[in-house]
């Protein structure tokens, strides 16, 4: 049962696209700054990861969107996105007035994960799937009256550093502080929202429930890479999240876009 | 006045020697761990700076111990000191049962600072000399039951990271919370103290008190490179610290070494 007016909370992820470069991710910072109310940050980094890999000598292997992560490649990984995007997105918010704290999973024990098992021959390295994250450690610093900023690293609680989406990030924490809080997802894309026509940008469609879903895929209306976008946000509205947003970078405010509920 | 029965919090900083090699940093983990109650580590990490900016084709310079720190070197040190040696101390302390939460002076803004000008004809580049830091908010954080991991890292309010020497980080958060605990800082080094004889590692002298600075100064006892290291140590007790230990890093404990107060 959902308690009556609760306190809201905007989680917002934004990918690697926006934070590296300099002009969106400013713009970002600046509509993210606007955002009343308490609110997180997630951020990628992926572009950023390879560029620094590849000028390390380190090259990149993707399966499936995915970054294949040896212990060469989670050193670069913990380095962009823990320390390079993640401190300059701190930095950035602090100069526009919002207290920002970045963290990991491995931060206050935020998300713990587990490396994920080698799965039809493929080895992912150390990327983590997630166990379990600390809702109520993540509201006390909300309440303490900073701004989180989640970079994609997990941890497995035995001192390794994971690789984790940042997709699955965002949907994580969004769960994890549900119990505490009416949470609104944000999830910025390239698109302007989840298109019926995906040749034309104008054709969003603005809302989107769980019995929408089943008829817009029996339909092929919503298809490819958009059904498990779809379904993650589902999933999260189901695990108690109030509305996800998917939405560009440019509208993270939640106004536009496509609403799951 | 000094308020009595104050709680007490150690504050230790370890170099990039220690923090860059696993044995060593394991040792250093397990001791850190085992001091009793409110702690906060502050550490290095200068060597692997230097390895990583190698790497990447990047030349270290440095002037009078110091690092000329210009924007791609800025990149490195946010990356290795923020990122990679940052988060895989705060996963190992998970590993162990502490619950740490690694920081710049950018997040929670708990350490201002601005960029050193230049002098004498030397351009540190994006170095930070401290302005100012926020005790109440890293008491607020140690009270919600974290334990501080503070990356050599400052900002400078307007969305610049600025790279910041450990040993004033150590003391910089040391004086920001005296006025909540009774601190000790304990500074890890590669001697077992401060020596009466620099060639007999048994010389260890085991209090000094500003009279006795003076006085070992004048007699020629203490010279070189202690006489800094001293001096910022008296300039912490004179700004509230209990005592500060110049110690091993095997002896975090502040059992052994030399203690100032």
């Amino acid at each position: 049962m959902m308690k009556a007016n609760k306190t809201t909370i905007t989680v917002v992820k934004v990918g690697g696209a926006v934070v590296e470069d300099a002009t969106a991710l400013s713009r970002l910072l600046t509509d993210f700054a606007a955002i009343p109310g308490r609110k997180i940050l997630v951020h990628g980094g992926g572009r950023r990861a390879t560029k620094v890999a590849e000028a390390l000598g380190i090259k990149t292997t993707m399966v499936g969107g995915r970054r294949i992560t040896d212990a060469a490649m989670l050193e670069v990984v913990t380095m962009v996105y823990g320390g390079l995007v993640n401190k300059n997105i701190v930095a950035g918010l602090q100069a526009i007035g919002v207290n920002a704290i970045g963290l990991t999973g491995a931060d206050a024990n935020i998300i713990r994960a587990h490396k994920r098992p080698v799965k039809d021959g493929v080895d992912y390295g150390f990327v983590g799937d997630v166990d379990a994250a600390d809702g109520q450690m993540i509201a006390r610093l909300v309440e303490s009256g900073v701004t989180p900023v989640v970079a994609p690293l997990t941890h497995d609680g035995e001192g390794h550093i994971l690789n984790t989406n940042a997709d699955t990030i965002a949907k994580t924490v969004a769960c994890a502080v549900a119990r505490d809080y009416e949470v609104t997802l944000v999830y910025a894309f390239e698109k302007r929202g989840v298109l019926s026509n995906p040749d034309d940008d104008n054709s969003v469609i603005p809302t989107i429930t769980r019995a929408d879903f089943d008829r817009y895929v029996a339909d092929g209306v919503i298809a490819g890479g958009m059904i498990p976008k779809v379904e993650n946000a589902l999933a999260a509205i189901d695990e108690g999240v109030a509305r996800v947003v998917i939405t560009q970078a440019d509208a993270i405010d939640g106004q536009q876009g496509t609403i799951i509920r």
